[in-house]
């Protein structure tokens, strides 16, 4: 059945069935009215918002609905991660074609609850309509303690870390874009790099226990990011081009494009932080997930961030990441 | 120059500029950083996301970008005000095709601002990407008293009663999609009510005040919406036809359609309550937007809207309102 057989409001009885009652933490009203409700204590609160567009962000050849249910959570629910925050409550809008099958928005829900269940997040609310293509839109509410991870909080002498490793989303999309052919943990790994992102929550979590103070997850890329922190902090930042971390299926699969893939290809999602030295050395121990050291912030050019080669000399380097609207040189 | 020529990050900066600094209520951190920040007391909240894509709910022949910016935000504080509560915070999400002109988005955000400031609203945050065609995103986050008006509190014997008057919002937009001409007072008034919904933010705070527990925002149409009311609250509505409240410039310029536009037309955003009849009776000397009593809510087949003419006899009406995705027969 399509949904332009089922209609706007039978779809969303639909939906409210598969994402089911409240978790019963403060929400008072999910699907279903104008607006959803829920209770909070005094707290700081974050709100962030972000987009899927089909033929920009996804195509329906490479990405599965679930897929996009999962990812269009994961990425809102990154960006309040990397405030140091807990994600609490989406709101998703749905913008489709009318010959969209409702198998399909079934499946979108299954992977978007199957995230927010691990994050204990409610999806409290929404919007259906139609559209020429699929735009998926998720505002997600969370709360944070009084310390929040921010991009303006740089300071000279910082170390620059990221957790996790860098490029293996770009160089899943490349392999489902250009249907390259790789042995199957591979595959499965670089297909759940580019489709399946995990938002470092625990992880913002313990940067915020421990003293960091400036973070940015890694979505437009590693150089585009960095250098979001590096202007809002009005600093520099120097990296080392052989301390990347590239996992080694990344780099058997890509070779010499893999370090190109960590620095611009963006969609990570790890958490991209700079801290003091004994700081950085006291997370690297804490995390479960790999923590590597990969700079350091300097004075300087706001902004600016130079890449150095093994032997220490500054390195050209043309594309910084992903942009929309310009074109990548 | 286009958006395209800009890019993302220095339209993101523009965009701060136009929205100015947050209002020093309680928003710690707006535009800029991966998240929006801010502070709140114990509190009852309220989240509400809505959409508007090009050539489904508008088209660029018939709205300026201006009016754009209004109506993306107008539409989701109607949604907070017909829960009865007040609008705090948005979050905006733009798809764009790059070809668009930066002066566009200058002037929808000016549109947008106009509004906000009306109702001390700060846009905290948002997210721009490409697309083929423009998919506008505001989700609005509110406070509430204890009490919320909700689709599912009517109860036989209330009163059904609607602000304002219904039917011109479609009448504009059929003014607009039709080329119609009157006369300039008619078109200025018929295009502000397609273009420049006014959300009833105040009117909303008095039904709380005074007892009112059921209310919904009339998007879809009056048939439509009173209809979810009745089907969340188990009830049946019967409503008189010759008691809706029509301006005469509808009444003027679409005479014998007027009551098929205020029946199904949509888009009115104007608050649908129910009451007793001692309670409806009040509030309407309380406000100073008209309040009309429509009909009255009786024990019967949940959902059902029935209509009846002046001689009180039942009458058959085919159209029910808008519902993406299904062709209205």
């Amino acid at each position: 059945m399509k949904v332009g057989d089922l209609g706007e409001f039978a779809l969303i009885e639909f939906i409210a069935d598969i994402v089911g009652k409240p978790s019963g933490r403060d929400l008072i009203l999910g699907i279903g009215d104008d607006a959803s409700i829920w209770c909070t204590e005094q707290a700081t609160q974050l709100g962030t918002t972000d987009t899927l567009v089909q033929n920009v962000h996804f195509t329906l050849d490479t990405a599965t609905w679930r897929d996009l249910g999962w990812k269009a959570l994961a990425i809102n629910i990154s960006d309040i991660a990397a405030m140091g925050g807990e994600p609490c409550y989406a709101l998703v809008s749905l913008a489709l074609p009318s010959v969209t099958d409702v198998e399909s928005i079934v499946e979108f829900y299954r992977g978007m609850v199957e995230l927010a269940r691990k994050f204990d997040v409610d999806i409290c609310g929404g919007n259906i309509s139609s559209a020429p293509v699929v735009v998926i839109n998720v505002s997600v509410i969370g709360k944070a303690s009084d310390i929040i991870l921010r991009r303006s909080a740089a300071l000279p002498g910082d170390q620059i870390a990221v957790t996790g490793y860098l490029g293996q989303a770009a160089a899943g999309r490349k392999m489902l874009q250009s249907r390259l052919k790789f042995d199957s943990e591979t595959t499965a790994f670089l297909r759940a790099a580019h489709l399946r992102p995990y938002p470092r929550v625990a992880e913002g979590q313990i940067l915020v226990q421990h003293g960091v103070k400036a973070a940015i997850d890694i979505s437009d890329g590693l150089l585009s990011d960095l250098s979001h922190i590096c202007k809002a902090s009005r600093v520099e930042a120097r990296v080392q081009l052989d301390g990347l971390p590239i996992h080694p299926m990344v780099k058997a699969a890509f070779e010499k494009e893999s370090v190109g893939l960590a620095l611009s290809g963006g969609e990570d999602y790890e958490l991209l932080f700079t801290a003091k030295r004994e700081i950085a050395e006291q997370i690297k121990g804490l995390m479960l997930t790999p923590v590597t050291v990969i700079g350091e912030i300097i004075r300087g050019e706001p902004g600016q961030v130079t890449l150095y080669n093994e032997r220490g000399r500054p390195v050209e380097w043309g594309k910084r990441g992903w942009e929309h609207f310009k074109t990548l040189g």
